[in-house]
């Protein structure tokens, strides 16, 4: 076995004292530039790897926090791990990332490998179907903090990171009633998730303070895909009687949708009106541009990072926090303007 | 300091053999499923951790590959990790990722941090405008593996997975003058790149094959962004002589430059004709859609990673292989077809 090089071989073989090695790796200003170049030089020629390791060991901790997203190939997950990723690698953490690919199975044995390999906390957005927390019990049982965020839970008192989506729904309703559309049709996924039950809740409390019938009320879950919303097309042109808005939890969705119907000949925003959600980069290429809500998904990375390394390492009490909410923001664009000079 | 507790624990309180706990908690199909679900239900609740760490620390592994990525929040770099992650985790290895933000700097950064976390194996796409690759040769020194994707370099025998970028913007070019363009601009990235440098090489190419003068070759260099694309379309419709054929190299640069166009009242394809690159989500929503080269993201992921395990575990020498070529497929739209039924 090679035997690890330590600053005492550097600073001997450069003459220098192991204090000035040790700074001049760090990078510290007070150490000459041209003597840190030399040291940095010479570590690297050897191989030299600093002891955060073996630090880490005798201090019980990883400096690593574990992330399980639903999926790591989503405009929106994407932004908020690029957030998280900016604040742990100033705070000097690393993120282990797994995805669930929406499946509970998946997320319990993501859980566990991040349990099992000592992560110093762990952030989750839930899967689909998670129903059962159990898989979560275990970091509780053994002190390491546990926050939430996008999807959340109220599970032992963990802390969750979120949007208003009741108002979100709410104010997206809200503006297509404005617009004049009476038969709203509201498209979203799993209903066990608070993400799409919030948004439908404030669909539901938008039409009926506007006074219209039951029958008003009109949704469809699916899973918000691309191919979802193709589907989604052919359910609409198959309806007898059509809607006159649709308001989709998801831009992706919503823009292959709106252009699965475009195709077909109807006209957006005359015939059918679209609100979407997220403001993906799709939501501003469809024509017209669709109107959504702005989802700040980087904030909320790094938000939830913040947190949790403020917690670790300051000891600020997580379960002192039950929710906190980002501000999100209706962008009115064409596909919904059927008013003029309205919004 | 709470004692971890240990399989020993868990079978004296259940009345059970050590190594009938040991199988039930890794699922083994021959303990009965009550058992199972007895043995890993007394161990959450006792906060049992298996002694993965421990055993890793033995082995001198971590079972963790470092990933480096220019940035997480692009559509293209968050198909390949999710293609990684699923390799990966059915392996048992873990991810730790971070991103360079597209600066030398933050790679060599990076870097470092991977080196001293002893990852068992690198994977790296290059930033922007990283020039000397002295910040990997502790890896080298170390053996421990370092493999190259998407941005590669030949730095000291990493092979490196990529497509044929060269034949990719070859094809594209050849494909625009198929259809009668006559001035193709030509839009990329950082040439330093090969990805970007090698689409230019089979442009030049196929304009030079075509017999077409010097002047027929013109090329803008940006940051690929959406912004770059608005800031693109202002350039096209200031300048002298229009080009009639665009070659970008990235989709989203390419969707925001049309939509910019098309609402300063040009007709695409018939007064500039377009071609992307990525097959990303947006080049199917844009009107008319966008003709592309079909990038295998998911796979590049999923082949670099099982490349990389495939070597650390059997340790087939990774330094005999040069590079590893994926198919990528031009995937003709509306955005370029000048001529009826031409393709």
């Amino acid at each position: 076995m090679e035997k690890e090089v330590t600053i005492y071989d550097i600073a001997e073989l450069l003459q220098l004292s192991a204090a000035t090695v040790s700074r001049a790796l760090n990078d510290h200003p007070a150490i000459n530039i041209k003597t840190r170049q030399r040291v940095q030089s010479k570590a690297n020629e050897l191989g030299y790897r600093s002891n955060t390791f073996a630090s880490n060991l005798r201090k019980k901790t990883t400096q690593t926090l574990g992330v399980i997203v639903p999926r790591l190939n989503s405009h929106f997950m994407s932004s908020v791990l690029a957030g998280m990723e900016v604040v742990a690698n100033k705070a000097g953490y690393h993120m282990l990332i797994s995805q669930s690919l929406e499946s509970a199975a998946n997320e319990k044995a993501n859980a566990r490998t991040m349990f099992n390999n000592r992560v110093d906390g762990l952030l989750v957005s839930l899967a689909y179907d998670t129903e059962s927390y159990d898989h979560f019990a275990g970091f509780i049982k053994k002190k390491v903090p546990l926050l939430f965020f996008d999807r959340v839970t109220d599970f032992m008192e963990c802390p969750g990171i979120v949007i208003d989506n009741y108002k979100a729904g709410y104010e997206a309703t809200r503006h297509l009633l404005a617009q004049g559309c009476q038969q709203i049709l509201h498209v979203t996924g799993n209903l066990r998730r608070n993400v799409y039950n919030d948004r439908m809740e404030g669909y539901k409390k938008a039409i009926q303070e506007a006074g219209l019938s039951e029958r008003a009320v009109q949704v469809i879950v699916n899973d918000l895909s691309a191919e979802a919303g193709v589907v989604l097309a052919r359910q609409i042109m198959a309806m007898e009687q059509k809607p006159d808005g649709v308001f989709v939890a998801s831009d992706i969705c919503a823009v292959n949708c709106m252009r699965a119907l475009i195709d077909a000949g109807y006209r957006i925003p005359d015939d059918v009106a679209f609100v979407g959600f997220n403001n993906d980069h799709v939501s501003q290429i469809i024509d017209p541009k669709l109107t959504t809500v702005d989802y700040p998904g980087h904030q909320m990375g790094e938000l939830a990072v913040s947190t949790m390394i403020n917690h670790l390492t300051s000891n600020q009490p997580l379960g002192a926090t039950s929710s906190i909410v980002l501000r999100s923001q209706l962008i009115v664009r064409a596909s919904s303007k059927r008013l003029l000079g309205a919004d």
